[in-house]
């Protein structure tokens, strides 16, 4: 409950974050090129000026924790997650670290991904409703990656069921929550009205046309945004740093 | 079993409480006009004379705890809830809060929601017990919102069920039970002479007609309610402060 | 194993036991005219000269503890129990109270529901387990009703299955049990003698004629039983106390 | 891990157990004649020189603890167990008693019984797991009774399957395994050599014809079996001293 | 965290590892000839210079715990698995030894299986989690199986998945993998690459030809395998240690 807590990921106020848990939720495949490497990420990371980068435990345990990246690169980690080979009706990211541990690793912030709309949805809420209550003990931030996924959704960019997720990020207490994009400026407004007090950062998601991802987060920092969570858009670009650059003018207003 | 634990929601003996969970119960398109914003909310309970206001952990968190609120308004912290997302046949609504994170966010009580007729009803049961038992350590009082919920049920309104409903929360050992109106100031009777000691608020629901509503209201009150649960019916009205004036001067007979 | 876990129920060496947990079980229909209220039933649990009485948590609460009653009458505390809302085909009594807040209200003992033929019958005797030596490290009784129910069960009353229900009480540890008529003395002793050192009371049921009903109590106290629990065939009764002086006539051979 | 925790069982190096647990797993009418009275067998136990009796909790407590029985003869507590009244498809035994109050009760091994077939295979073999563990701490010997039983076994008497169930035995930490009569001398030292370091004992089962039951003695013995756990073959016979007396000869070669 | 967990199993920085957990997973028939007996594995192990060898619970207690064993060969404790009894569809490994007690019985290293690609995957993965961390707080290496099997997995040696799974590996934490061999040196170098700082060892499987086994073990050196773990493969061999010394020339490049 220190409103500080987010501290750590600003600039100017505002957040960029680089996400690397694709090889866990998609496969390697998904890492093209120089990006299988953690340590090229972590790298790009320090390089290209990103405010936070978020690891999984394997991840921050073998590069991150113990090395120079701790003292340039604020880290969240993200303590559960879905692997994309068994193809159940019924999505659900396991847990798999602690808070404690991701505290140990050096993290200032835990990642928790949320899916409204599945069975499992109880089970989710109360293994967050937990983990919150840990992350405060260890005067640790908590982001929640919020989305809409399973039976129940038809549309995981519906704007109402967005506006929904976010609000649902506020009363349960997450700092700061990631969510899809819902199509449009008015849209995320909403979604920015719902979530209150808790910050809210937009999902990079699949590659898109350049021009077209940069015009998306202007949108977004238009509509109360305080920033973006990228990933494929820019490491699977052929020149990940310039793609950053051009981020980072239009987050950070430089 | 502190017979005072109730003391901070009443005012000559009956309680008027704000309800304010609907951004996670139904979500935020509920929260109409200004309502959307939990500042507004709060000062509308403390401008109202609310005796008690109800709210889930993330807006406890960044809007009630440490503020000035906490001196003006008494808080019942909601610790479990249901997103109306997944429409699932068997309601349940998940614990996202702990009886100690509620007292140490401020709460004088905890808010419960038990849904007869639900599959699931077993697990409510034992949680219910088992959270009951640790706000009796707390000193903090336990309040029951008991419904009629689930395949099993055909009329959450039914009398005889919402009588049922009333013992089941003596029997527990809430120390105030929020129901439904069953109907009739005899069936309100009923129900509240099978609670016996434990005091029975009126569950305000969705918004009605205001005289209907206040109508009601002056029903459960002469078969015996302690007060009433209010959400919708005030912030969606065009003027809830004076809606509120209307509603207190039946509930505490002003 | 203290020997004298069943001292504080005994006169003459017998049991005379008011069961009052039928708000729960049953609803409040079942609690007709003045037995609604729970300080009528513990004012004739007294005057009647009752052992003992049989509450759920919330009555104990509010109504026993810190009351006068619990130096006149020893309670047994029912810790689980099963609400006649859901018509869930497996029936399942959940656990609502520990062992140790039980001991906190000031029971002498706890009450535990086994539903055998049940699906969930694994999960019953697991939790039975764990109550049982629970109550032993607080030097409480243990009271189990064994009963038949569920989609295995075609005779509630069937002689052998309730023989082998006394059987399982006494290999699983309770001091005593509570079981159903099985129709006959002969059928009854059997039953007794399958416990052993487990003592037998039987379990009163819904409202008989009163003849009937005195006579089914003459019956199993010759068979061996060491009382009767008993509930709506005194509390339903036009005279619950003259009724309850006719069974203590039969059940403590005044 | 300590060498000898099996020790109390042996005479000659053999071992001879009274198997007392038909009550919980197959009801009173198993339990002939005197056989329904717990005291009857613990003292045909003595008096027969077996080198241990197997009991549930409940009749551990009532007549073996703080009984002069705890000073003649070695007590194995079974602390699972099935009661055959629901004919579920899928055989589960539960768990009545932790090993620690098996110790408490004078226990020097618990007995722990696991259903290879079953689909709860999985629960049973890590909960088996948590109470070797836990009866390694205590200086307990660990029992484990190994069956084919389920939906996916058609013989439980299967020569392959009963060799596999006794390496399973030792895979998994048993001191000493209780398998089923797999039909031959070298189909019983087949599982005797899968079980490498840990003992085998033969399950009695049920009632045979005498000179049957004791050549089958004779050939597990002569196969490697450390000894034999009987119950029905004994209490159910005309003279159980008697037939004792023909086992031991056959068990300790006197 | 500390890098040198692997340590007492490298030698010129590779691997060379016997597994012995047939008995638990296939059954004892697979363990053919003298190899059933735990005590000729062992001294097999221990002459033919093996950097390690992996065995369940019960085999380190009854073989390896407290004898000379301990000092001649790093023991890598199997603490979860799966009986080949019970044919059901979704495969799972239950945890039946705990890190502490491998600790205990000097394990130098967990193992433990995942099957992606099963219903209960989740389970798994938090288990794994859980697991992990306690190793860490005591110093033990974590080695993963990490398969495909389930229902949804048509191929288990996918060499997409294959790589999937190393890199499932790295992200959860474990410090050496055991994969099953994707086909070609190629693939095996993506699942290398996947795994990044997680080391990378063949998981033997069935018997095959010699040679054709040893150019598998050719081509995955080549690849970056950190070494091979063996079983089938040297113990059904008509001569283990000759075998061994061949594998070992591919191997430590002697």
């Amino acid at each position: 409950m220190n409103n500080n807590l987010l501290q750590p990921f600003l600039k100017n106020g505002k957040v960029l974050l680089l996400a690397y848990d694709h090889g866990l939720e998609l496969g390697p495949e998904t890492l093209t090129g120089q990006s299988i490497d953690p340590k090229y990420i972590l790298d790009l990371a320090v390089k290209g000026g990103y405010t936070g980068i978020i690891l999984q435990k394997g991840i921050a345990e073998k590069y991150y924790y113990g090395a120079d990246y701790q003292k340039k690169i604020s880290l969240i980690l993200k303590i559960n997650g879905k692997i994309n080979v068994s193809q159940s009706k019924d999505p659900y990211p396991s847990l798999n670290c602690s808070a404690e541990y991701a505290k140990k690793l050096g993290a200032k912030a835990i990642g928790y991904t949320i899916y409204l709309g599945s069975e499992q949805e109880a089970k989710m809420l109360e293994e967050f409703g937990r983990v919150q209550e840990r992350a405060r003990q260890l005067n640790m931030a908590v982001i929640a990656w919020v989305y809409l996924r399973g039976p129940f959704i038809k549309d995981e960019h519906n704007p109402k069921l967005i506006a929904y997720a976010s609000r649902v990020g506020l009363e349960l207490g997450a700092d700061m929550i990631k969510i899809k994009y819902p199509g449009s400026e008015e849209f995320f407004r909403k979604a920015v009205q719902a979530a209150g007090k808790t910050k809210v950062v937009l999902a990079g998601g699949p590659k898109l046309d350049e021009d077209k991802f940069l015009e998306i987060i202007e949108v977004v920092m238009r509509a109360g945004a305080v920033g973006v969570a990228v990933g494929r858009n820019v490491f699977q670009n052929q020149d990940p740093l310039s793609m950053t650059e051009r981020i980072k003018k239009i987050v950070f207003s430089d």
